[in-house]
């Protein structure tokens, strides 16, 4: 029997992480002030972000030392395990090899408590109090919650309301870990009051959630605001992940043709795939690079490379970035974590320089992927990682019709036992293949021209 | 920073599991007849059980060889780590070091695959086209369900009706890994239309769907019926869990005073501390072997060591056992799997040679201690797993008190991910410390004199 685990002892924890923008040949732009348009500089930033983050934000180091601190409690989980998926490549009858990051093991159930923890732990060092932030299904409420927790920091999250509702169970964890949780939006913001008196039924998204999160971090001293993907220093904090991938793959003896990720900031696909694209960009390694998306929200396939905002409010600065519009309302599809209009500018960006390219699926063919998963390795996947399968599937395939054994890395985000009633859902027949209209992308990008 | 987590290689998987009949001084008496009160032989068993797996319920075997088709599939999450609740001890200020062996990153969350994967495997083997069974929550029944999906068999699951209505998301893992499930008491069997006749509002009890499960396979030519726990080989098969703790305390350079489990039936338990109680049989190692319980379900502590039936309507054999009586009906508690009137042979025996001693708690401590757990360790433990936490949290502060360093060892049975509407009701002050009432307790087992 040959492994289909390949672990690393927790002294191989990397000891820092991977910045992409010591080796990128462009560089984004950089954000802009919603008000002026000017670009910003550090101290503007410094009333919702801790100094240290905001450095990461803007370092061109390519090596960032990560803290003891923080090392000491990624290890609870980490490394990670990095596994082949033979009974998936046997089923498919492909002579590719398949491996997935394996990132559900983490506490919270996903790859989310990577930078959670690195941002709890520089806001600790910098004295906040208190964290805000806003979530959607409560991937990352959870993870944040979690991560305050450690560090003794207050933590108050803005839930989208209507996955407050219909998803209670991300909310108990929250509470748990001794995070408060309100529905967005709230009366307890000026942002949130305003989109009540309109229409007291919003069900809310996450561009209110996040108008709501900054402006309370704003108005207090105690408190910062956090967020858990789109940042430059986000990404950052996920690098622990490809860089573990890549040592274990050299374990394996293996190095991958083909390296995917689901995107919706994009912070799992780049904690995966910049490792490997350093290689590429710097020593010429032939590799694609997929970033996967849904069609109900169709970011990187669909939308324009331009700046704006990051939340309906328009109270954040304005990035360059794929975008499908500020107040896009993407489809009630359960890849919750995927229904965000923009896409981190450094994925923007290579995507726009052709490093990486995009695709997106609708639910009915990810579910169906999924469950091919779940019959065959075990493992039942979150609805947002199984957009990333839906691909190497895709791909396992296109190497059996051209009789290529290449090596496929996809990183498995995050775990579906808070998701099963999409899967009940998708067992029933009920699922939608929303593809969103694009009418409707093109006014909601039409909105943007007077920006 | 010393290590956390201790990882075995994958080639490390045990290659025998430890039946401790070899062992025992004293073994259970044998099961009789649920008819003649006569002791069973192995042809009585054949209609419901593959021929394999009743040789191992009687072999005197030590080591009993697990076949690599079996190990193909453990290796998909096995060997599980063994991690030392630093933070934990830190918490509580103790002398004393805790690990703990983690069986929730299995694909179901549970040790319950240890004995699905086995018991399907053999029923293969020997033919059997589909297997039925019984579940509560629905750890077994999910663990069964992902076990026969890999081997092509189909399943039958007969859920206690109020967790077939309360718990759906268990319910949708076991239908995506392609078995069907009703719920129990149901139309599709004798005994199930009889509870239904007499009470059409019946919500079940394990004990009848035992019935229930029993019945279909008795009565159908492909079919074979499986037990989650409770029986020899169950408990056989679970032994992985502590002989991969053994070589992973180890590495540690350490070896258990204290080992825990919480029970039920008794099987991650008796997978815990078999291959530790063998080193106290047979080489005399001090130790002391803790199994714990709820006091709403008190076999152990409050319960007869005397034959009883393992199910509600006397289909099952005689079993030698601590019992409640097996038309006890437990509280409503949310540790739904140590809800079980009866208790393991095995178990029952070493406790009533004292080799082990039980002890029971109430629901509140129980919550209160997986809390703590969870905000210092991160992981979220199910309500039957924190059964044991709360007693090593007990043991750990007599260690301070005493000022011992002692090791205590647990097994982390299972995460909480499927329970958080348990952690909601004790979030908010409502869950009820159900003692089971002394007086129904004597009721109950005064109607098993008559046996």
């Amino acid at each position: 029997m040959s492994e289909v685990k390949i672990m690393l002892p927790e002294k191989e924890l990397p000891e820092a992480w991977y910045n992409i923008q010591a080796d990128m040949e462009v560089l984004p732009p950089p954000p802009l002030h919603p008000g002026t348009k000017e670009p910003i500089g550090p101290e503007m930033l410094a009333p919702i972000f801790p100094m240290e983050l905001i450095k990461q934000e803007v370092s061109r180091e390519r090596w960032i030392p990560i803290p003891d601190e923080v090392r000491d409690i990624l290890r609870l989980w980490r490394p990670s395990p990095l596994c082949r998926a033979r009974r998936l490549e046997k089923a498919l009858d492909t002579p590719a090899r398949i491996y997935y990051k394996y990132e559900g093991a983490s506490p919270a159930g996903s790859h989310k408590p990577n930078t959670a923890v690195a941002q709890a732990y520089y806001n600790k060092e910098e004295g906040t109090r208190r964290i805000t932030t806003e979530t959607g299904a409560g991937q990352w409420g959870s993870a944040l919650a979690m991560a305050c927790n450690f560090f003794g920091i207050e933590c108050k999250v803005y839930m989208v309301k209507v996955s407050y509702h219909q998803k209670p169970y991300r909310r108990t964890l929250m509470h748990l870990w001794g995070a408060s949780v309100v529905a967005s939006p709230s009366e307890d913001t000026a942002a949130g009051r305003g989109i009540l008196a309109a229409d007291p039924d919003s069900p809310g998204s996450l561009g209110v959630a996040i108008s709501e999160a900054v402006e309370d971090a704003v108005g207090r001293e105690d408190s910062k605001y956090s967020l858990g993907s789109v940042l430059n220093h986000v990404l950052l904090h996920q690098t622990v992940v490809g860089l573990e991938a890549k040592k274990q793959l050299e374990i394996a003896g293996d190095y991958p043709n083909v390296v995917i990720g689901c995107v919706g900031g994009g912070s799992n696909f780049a904690g995966l795939a910049f490792p490997f694209l350093k290689d590429k960009m710097t020593d010429g390694k032939a590799m694609r690079v997929i970033a996967v998306e849904p069609t109900a929200c169709p970011t990187l396939t669909r939308g324009l490379y331009r700046y704006d905002f990051g939340d309906v409010a328009q109270m954040t600065p304005l990035l360059m970035m794929f975008t499908l519009g500020h107040d896009f309302m993407p489809s009630a599809i359960h890849a919750g974590g995927l229904r965000y209009h923009g896409m981190a500018p450094l994925i923007s960006s290579l995507c726009d320089q052709k490093q990486i390219e995009a695709r997106a699926y609708t639910q009915n063919p990810v579910f169906a992927a999924a469950a091919l998963f779940a019959r065959t390795e075990g493992i039942v996947p979150a609805p947002e990682t199984s957009h990333a399968i839906k691909a190497v599937i895709d791909e396992a395939e296109r190497c059996k019709r051209e009789g290529k054994s290449e090596t496929i890395l996809f990183n498995f985000s995050g775990h579906g036992h808070f998701d099963l009633s999409a899967y009940d859902g998708y067992l029933a027949g009920k699922l939608e293949d929303y593809e969103y209209p694009e009418e409707r992308v093109r006014e909601s990008l039409a909105r943007l021209e007077g920006l």
